[in-house]
């Protein structure tokens, strides 16, 4: 039991990077939700590789299939399973990685654990398998829409090139209005440069990326284990190359004081609000009503153009160089799943707040 | 469904901070395993309040009772359900609380979501709910040792005072040294002159907690969703006051190239290991035989003894100032739950491997 | 992880039946609901040993305590913890037992999953383990109520002694009316007198107990794997001594052509019903408005006064005869039992089905 | 969440009738078991329509793809996921359904729970559901092959004609020798012409299904909730049809006395057994090496050719005429279908149990 997640808005992923396909199925979706492929594939579109210039050069089109639960364009409560089939299989790239382990990454451990492996393409340690999430996201966003909850996700680090971002304020289209998809145009700049000639170098480098959801209300997250942030960072760790998690102002936290970082209450027009968002919009696991603001740290993609030292599946100590074409930085492409998972946590609690709700 | 964890192994908490008494029920544990309440006592013992003077005064003894699935010290495979009985009930302290919202505590969270709230004690919210956790956690590290998997937390900063620690070889016992659990004798000076400096002040300090756990086998962990480092980040993100969370070298990644980041493979005396371990012991979300290795952001307790402006549950906006006995800074006390955590995701995951090795 | 039950409303159980007690931890009740002792105790005293003169004669108090989640009256929303404290402890009547397997027992299956068993009293395989269950039933019922949601169970069979029984209008005032707890008074007097005999013979015998949720509204349950008729029965094949379940007309629509069994939908004032009821008030997993009709079958409690052929823990033959005070017949105190079942059955599709409802 | 099961091997079906397709996601199957397309499509085959004159002669092909998990004819420990396209799509035949509610049919309760639903073909409730769970069936079944479990289903009665089978020895060949899977030739003769006079009445006729699962180890299943009887009358009852189940001797014990029924332990050549099987394999929920033996009643299918009395969608009242080709008795695969959620449930408790075993 690899590959599920949520208890009431269910994925289950499945698929190898270089199999027949890879896809998802979204098991809990309420029924007459407005779905269709072009609104899953708009998101997809978003994480898809070679969409620019500072992403890996491999053309994928990865056009998803409905295959069931939505009928004349509307969910219809049962499952809704979705597809991709993938086009280019089995390359001649991964012939060497079949007995040298690539230094972190997951053949070695792989290895250990199933005895067995999908070399090509990594198989299900491969980005590809993000796609039924970013698909399963679309339809959890569309979801939130309708409980008033916006997504925003956004880079705000490539190496140490950082932006400060409005959470209260930014949008989508201020962050896709530039290929690596930071809503500072200036930082954009350096940011995308540093990619370019790091791509140059043969390597590769890390990020941060934040996300945002407004409008959420308060209530929503359990208070012991499944708390909001608990959930949000289990969602995000189990991101390919992110191991890092902190919601609102979370390490910075760790060096001030209690009477720096209390968010105070404070009544506007009616509406409680505090008056700063240390918090991050949640407090005791559950949502405050304020922006829920996580960020994510991604570290440097483990494929580089130089040579290594490793050893092969027998022990013997040996050297590889990566091949093949990979993102210098996955930032910009993260962004999308990054939102993904935020929309996924969201929905889930959104719907178990719901079964509690008198009646 | 609020206070569940684990897949195999797994805990249920429940208790009011100043109710009857707080306690868990373990399902899942493997027949067999020794277990008696002085193994559960000696870590309730380690997170027990007024154990120093650095943290709260309260007096609070904390006996834990096995009320099931344990016989003539075997564990039965039936489930364990551990008390603790709660000794002072329903603090005068907490009248004022009834109305109005602490800033940067859960209890504004807690009425919008349930209309009802333990006021006294903080209820749910309290740090109390956590006993259950680390009694929990003693029978799970009590698993563990069968797999040769030690665990050991450590305090690395408060607040900006840090320390730098060899996760190879650092020892519980150098841990419990000093009242800190920093297990750097003068920087453990440093912080407790700090947190008795912040008590004074009637303010609060964050700090972090580190956390390794060393022999832990290559193959554990789900590769996708159920990612090691995501359930570790769920675990440690559902305690109280944590922020963050990092596995490995975390954030300081973002800032690197993959050619300084990526752990190289060895082979030391016909065993295979990494140079470096920035993956903190786990590639692809499946650990890789080296320490795992996390960190957990504390924020400062959002209790102070200066007045704070808040609103009452009529919206009405409000001053409040903290009363009663409590931490100055959390980080000597989360240790125990820290490595609680880590001991509850590590034993569900041996569990889960296990069912899928051949027979 | 072995005695945990729901999604959504999820109950978890624990004790021994000679140990400190027995109880469970109830985690998903919405807040607000009234709960006290003495709702809870009403069913308990429903289920108790010793009730009546064809119930077993060992006499067990069985008080409730509420340990958390219940704040003046009120649910708090969080976990409820329930306990039980055992009274007479480790009989001598189970010496024997340590090493001879009773017949029909769960001795012997015990042993081989375990390696390890509490001897005396049945350990977990008691039927003191439905103390939680009934407890937390009595919850479950308590917000079934507010649903319109009436829930009646009754005796329809001892051996060969049957009551065909009107699901639509029985109540729990006649059912209680007797001490069989069959509402047909002149049938209820003939199973007593055959239970008084086989009491007297030193044997035991079977019977049927039948349930119907009156009030159910239409849509309740899942359409796969979670039909509301999977969800029951195996919530009632869970309960110690039930071998069969049926819904509807069962068995009884195996011997039948669908001309003769299909019902019929109406229009009566307004209100959609069928005219007749074989399908137990679901169709195709999801309840259609109609009473909910189920029937369990209860096999004769495997202790009986005469010696038996069986071998002992080393496997060598021999003969043991039962001792101790046990029901010669289960159903009159598995009525309670069965109620409870159906009520945590129904209100976890409740919850699940508000989930998904529009806002 | 509605379409998913298990604990460690858990599947996940998804498809509508007549949409793209039907089809399933296994997750948790352990590695390097030996999967081929032409395994799951014998099984396949067995459940298919069109299969012998005395079936629904609607011709469907039911060609499996595995998408992915699987590499080389082994399985990857992955999730794999299995699909069968529709062949034909959307049947005039259910124009007039679209409205009118078949009686004892799924169209009400789905439109009541739904407010939307998938006409034709039944959509979700249609019986191609169960593709899904007889092709991970197939591969639950290779599971236990390895574990010495032998799974062998049968029918033992057609409205009243039945038949006796001997659970020791019965085999899979017997059973498949004629096209109404009864192992009792003469039997068979009678329940086959039955079922051709009431095909050609245009009616429908109920029946049951026994099944055995020979080599089950003892210590399978869990002592409460997850009893190994209940969790398989979760898996029959979650069949379409199927409204009744009973474990070993089962409502026939409800007519017995204990000494008549009780299964006498002996030591046959260092193998201890029973003298009898009413227990079914099954003791206090758990596996006692003894056969596992249940029943499972199927009424007749709903869809008969005479005009019944209904309601449409607005609740007026109206008749309907069955139409299309549909299966006069499903009993006879329903062999496939039962011998699949066998394999299913006792896979997972096999694995589960693995997980507890001692290192």
């Amino acid at each position: 039991m690899s590959s599920v997640l949520g208890t009431l808005f269910r994925i289950s992923t499945f698929g190898e990077s270089h199999g027949v396909g890879v896809g998802v199925v979204v098991d809990g979706c309420p029924p007459r939700i407005p779905i269709t492929e072009e609104l899953i594939q708009a998101e997809l579109d978003r994480r898809r590789p070679g969409q620019s210039r500072i992403t890996t050069q491999r053309k994928e089109s990865d056009s998803v299939e409905i295959l069931s639960g939505v009928l004349d364009g509307l969910s219809l409560g049962t499952p809704i399973a979705l597809m991709v089939r993938n086009a280019d299989h089995r390359s001649r790239d991964y012939d060497e990685m079949a007995t040298k382990y690539r230094p972190s990454h997951a053949d070695y451990a792989y290895d250990q654990k199933y005895g067995i492996r999908a070399v090509s393409g990594g198989g299900r340690a491969s980005a590809r398998e993000t796609i039924g999430r970013v698909a399963a996201g679309a339809i959890a966003q569309e979801i939130l829409r309708s409980y008033g909850v916006e997504i925003v996700g956004y880079v705000t680090a490539v190496q140490s090139i950082t932006a400060s971002i409005e959470t209260e304020s930014v949008t989508r289209e201020q962050v896709d209005a530039n290929i690596v998809r930071c809503p500072n145009a200036d930082v954009a700049e350096s940011m995308i440069s540093l990619i370019e000639q790091v791509r140059k170098d043969g390597d590769s480098i890390g990020g941060v990326v934040e996300c945002v959801a407004r409008g959420v209300p308060a209530g929503w997250g359990e208070p012991v284990f499944d708390k909001l942030e608990a959930d949000l960072a289990k969602a995000m760790l189990s991101l390919p190359a992110c191991k890092g998690f902190e919601v609102g102002s979370g390490f910075a936290m760790t060096r001030q004081r209690g009477s720096e970082v209390n968010d105070h209450f404070r009544n506007v027009n009616g509406k409680v609000v505090t008056t700063t968002n240390h918090s991050g919009g949640i407090q005791g696991g559950i949502s405050n009503g304020m922006p829920i603001v996580v960020r994510c740290a991604f570290k440097p993609v483990a494929t580089v153009m130089m040579a290594q030292p490793t050893v092969d599946s027998s022990g013997a100590e040996t050297t590889l160089s990566g091949k093949g074409r990979h993102d210098p930085c996955v930032v910009p492409r993260a962004v999308p799943m990054v939102e993904a998972m935020m929309a996924l946590t969201l929905v889930d609690h959104a719907l178990r707040q719901r079964a509690m709700e008198p009646r």
